[in-house]
């Protein structure tokens, strides 16, 4: 954790584990210090299963969002999880075994119109991945990745909330319509139809880990893969765009029936059979 | 132009139109206060079409590469795009009217062994501008990206006889030697049989900014659509994976046979018919 005094939840959710076989260390992803000084802390510096999980958003027009603001997300999302893997994976390597776990997004597969920065700094992490998993493969180091469609989070409930209220200084009047009067709602309608709890996200993440075989993709969320599926039946890209700017622009009031519909057949029971991999 | 000293082979190569139609601004894409200065010296600062070009390439075990090397990577190939952008976009938005391109690479769409940063430099820019191009749309704004394979240029063999030669501190001998006798030669491989002129890629460039109907995404060379497509087939990334391990690690030779073959029959002006859109 970056911040040991904010440990009481996952104590009390730990139970007895915690002091038997769960131990918390410090760690700030964005520190090269802190990360090399967590590993060395950890007995033998032996390393079974590395998940990283660490992860920030950002929202709202690029007009408003400064240069700076851009790299701390890259800071956090990508850098964080290079400087872990570089850390931890050499002696992965030596030891001819582990197992390597980035919590990506479904939007490091699929852009998100008004999520450019987040977006950007998943796929970076696709890519990463993409490529060294090839290697890694020969040194017998598993690599996987997480992608959750939107998750109910207190962090998700209260970023949407300030959003709405935010001003958005350097975009123009219609941008910012566009983003709170469009985007907004029909995003709000998203994850209260589609949208997943982090105790689905955890289960999925443990099938994953558990796997003799896992795989290197891992959607949690069934109902996103024919959003995901678009991009890939048109390699010209015009399929995906034209289709999510349909849904956004011309089909606002269809869509929000269609995802309240989808809201009310896809009661906790029916939406936990969609946690994939099964 | 970072340096207009170097000028000269542009100016030679433009002929007449340089001092009538064509003009030469200092530029930097790493800094902002260049980025403001080279657009505000444009006539009312009206640009119609923009062409993201500067980039920088990285190769090599991530081991031996600082995470500061990293960000210098991010700092051209993505922050500089996001800057052009940032400054040129709000005016396009205003005119209801103007194109954006963005040079990517297929390392944007589909990850390298041992390119592992510079794809990932290149999946930001394709996830950032996907997110973008549904919101552009609404505002009449075009955005395309270009996805050259290997390009013959100068920097490219500068860079592959660099590496061959240069040491890996941090990196073990195995992977060392999986860089420097596996991935370089087939790599070459590759570069030889199915590399595309800076002509060719500029000839698609032109195509794609003389189109009525740009489409956002542009593969230069259609030598490379089934590698791309291996993902698209398969959404749990087994497929990639497994192959790209077995052409580098297990079917070397064959590989090299194969490529040997396709170097002969993609003799010039068969590989010209290659270059997309046609």
């Amino acid at each position: 954790m970056r911040d040991l005094k904010k440990k009481d939840k996952l104590v009390e959710a730990a139970g007895d584990a915690y002091d038997k076989t769960l131990t918390l260390l410090p760690l700030d992803v964005c520190s090269d210090e802190s990360v090399k000084q967590c590993i060395n802390n950890v007995k033998d510096r032996h390393i079974d299963i590395l998940i990283n999980n660490a992860g920030v958003g950002l929202l709202g027009p690029v007009e408003s969002i400064s240069i700076e603001d851009m790299k701390r997300v890259f800071e956090t999302n990508f850098f964080g999880v290079v400087r872990m893997i570089k850390e931890v994976m050499p002696d992965m390597k030596k030891r001819r075994s582990g197992h390597i776990v980035v919590m990506s997004s479904v939007m490091g597969l699929q852009g998100v119109v008004f999520n450019d920065v987040y977006t950007a700094s998943k796929f970076a992490m696709e890519g990463f991945c993409e490529s060294m998993a090839v290697q890694l493969m020969k040194f017998n180091v598993r690599l996987s990745m997480i992608e959750p469609g939107p998750v109910h989070t207190e962090f998700e409930t209260k970023m949407m909330a300030d959003v709405a209220k935010m001003e958005y200084p350097g975009a123009d009047a219609d941008t910012v319509r566009y983003f709170k009067d469009v985007y907004l709602p029909s995003s709000i309608d998203i994850f209260e139809s589609m949208g997943q709890t982090p105790e689905d996200i955890a289960k999925c993440t443990k099938k994953v880990i558990e796997s003799s075989s896992p795989r290197f993709r891992n959607l949690t969320n069934s109902l996103y893969t024919p959003i995901v599926a678009l991009k890939y039946a048109d390699e010209t890209g015009g399929l995906s765009v034209n289709t999510f700017y349909n849904l956004l622009f011309n089909f606002g009031p269809l869509m929000h029936i269609t995802m309240s519909i989808l809201k009310c057949l896809t009661c906790s029971c029916l939406r936990r059979r969609t946690i994939s991999p099964n």
